[in-house]
């Protein structure tokens, strides 16, 4: 109705929009870039709304992409059409922090100082960061897909720290998520998966993850274990649990974090017991089978894509090894 | 100092003992009945504390057994010793609901009508029954002693619960652990259990446990699901929570009840995904490995015997049919 929005705080000012509609095929027709800000278990679901309409060249920005969320979105659209150039990006995290005021209008609480940045194919990373970097400055490319849509931060501590309230959150008890909820047993899970998922990234040479250095690195504080560093997040005082115990902690963060990483995992033949029993109580908790409906390197097609980039590695080659094949001959 | 027990509600009076002493020798020698009271974790070590002084013909009953408790004393007698006629049995629960009120006197607050009691090995069972029914008249004598071992509704109720409360309960949060604990979708966890815990008796050959009919025949109320269930019982409803996380809910539930039923599972070839989920994730919580420390049919030497007990059944042999033999050759 304003024919824009309204900024407050890190931005300010009155931004006009071209096009404000819910018609799908308005939104993306002539659009350089198309930016998804949805939820991640939407991205197929997005992707088949807009493939009639997409055209030769267009960007497809996914904001963020959570695990494999380009990978996703590309093969879904291949599926209805062939495009001969299409280029689809993932950043890691929203590059904004904000939140909603009124209809049209939002407060820019921060605008992060730089947000890792990747395309599938990454022969494509150039062209599409040449495109958009005026746009997004703090997008640093990273020019290995897999380490970007592989850190995904929120599939470590949301389900696990879901699981471990889940009564008092089914239960309605308001109380701080991560000040009440991260306690220091419980942030020792927090350990077991990020050690489960290093031993992932050690098999694909990838650089391995700490919580804690991404703390340091965003927030400036040095800790030694999960638990401190948790507590010492300002940002993260203040937060609610969430309202209701099926919520987007569970059926964003498990079908599409936790469960292509498992996947990865057993065709990697890496064990993730930790991972694997998160996923588990989680479908039982949620009512919803997100082991068979989350994304799946085998139902992604990308077997072929991870063996290359365990060869280019040079590091042992599951398919070629036999080591396990399963995941191919299902 | 007393020289006895003062007991009131379902017991009154003054009960004299022979005996109070802290000198295992002393509280063993001449017993013909020993009674053993404590954690199922300490089974083990009173066993060991008491084998030397034992003799021939002397009854030792666990009160309760938790599951396999009779074997892992018997057994760990028989490593140190060899008594021809020694008789082990367990009590499914505690005969008594009691609690103590100074050092020498106790409230029974309510003497249970039935308790099912068997013995291992069960030809022993008429004998022992025979020696102890003057005792304990409402002990019923069950002839499979699996029936009694394996019905262990603590490690149904207790570790999920606590895991799913654990930020709470390690938060020092109280709370009542059932009434609030118990929520909708964490009770469809314990229906899991449940379920797993019925294939395992389906392939023995064992009678259905349902958590239902157990209620209904304790407190003669009738419900559809477990969450109705636990709601309808009076004696949950002012049960507050653990004081801290690591407690007998998880050190003794999971490796005398979760861990041998696990183990019994892998021989029998019956998937037990959220049982293994609840043992992986409480192993972490309490820093300690139950899955290695705690009871399993390897450990407990009951290959043969769970062998003979299928053939028995008329059911399919794994070890003969080559089903699983995993655990024999560990």
């Amino acid at each position: 109705e304003q024919g824009g929005i309204q900024a407050e705080g890190a931005l300010n000012g009155f931004f006009p929009l071209d096009c404000i509609t819910q018609d799908i095929r308005l939104a993306v027709k002539g659009a350089e870039v198309i930016l998804i800000v949805v939820p991640a278990f939407a991205h197929r679901q997005v992707a088949q709304s807009i493939a009639p309409y997409l055209r030769e060249g267009q960007i497809i920005i996914l904001n963020p992409g959570r695990t494999f969320g380009a990978v996703e979105v590309l093969k879904t659209i291949e599926e209805t059409r062939h495009i001969r150039s299409l280029f689809v990006g993932e950043v890691q995290t929203l590059p904004f922090t904000a939140r909603e005021l009124e209809k049209h209008k939002v407060q820019i609480i921060k605008i992060k100082d730089s947000v890792n940045f990747s395309v599938y194919p990454i022969k494509h990373l150039n062209h599409v960061y040449d495109m958009i970097k005026g746009i997004y400055p703090q997008l640093n490319p990273i020019y290995n897909y897999l380490e970007v849509t592989l850190n995904n931060i929120g599939m470590i501590l949301h389900p696990a720290l879901s699981l471990f309230n889940a009564s008092a959150i089914e239960f309605a008890r308001q109380f701080e998520f991560y000040r009440e909820g991260a306690t220091p047993q419980v942030c020792k899970v927090l350990e077991n998966i990020q050690f489960e998922l290093n031993e992932i990234f050690k098999t694909l040479g990838i650089k391995q993850f700490r919580f804690n250095d991404w703390v340091e690195q965003v927030y400036g504080v040095i800790n030694r274990s999960i638990y401190s560093a948790i507590h010492e997040i300002k940002a993260y005082r203040d937060l609610y649990a969430p309202e209701k115990l099926i919520n987007r902690y569970f059926t964003e963060d498990v079908p599409t974090g936790l469960v292509p990483i498992s996947s990865l995992a057993t065709f990697l033949n890496v064990q993730t017991p930790t991972i694997d029993s998160i996923i588990h109580l989680s479908n039982i908790l949620c009512g919803c089978n997100f082991s068979e409906k989350g994304r799946t390197i085998k139902k992604l097609g990308l077997v072929k894509f991870i063996s290359q980039h365990l060869i280019h590695q040079g590091q042992r080659d599951p398919v070629l090894a036999g080591g396990n094949s399963k995941v191919l001959n299902e």
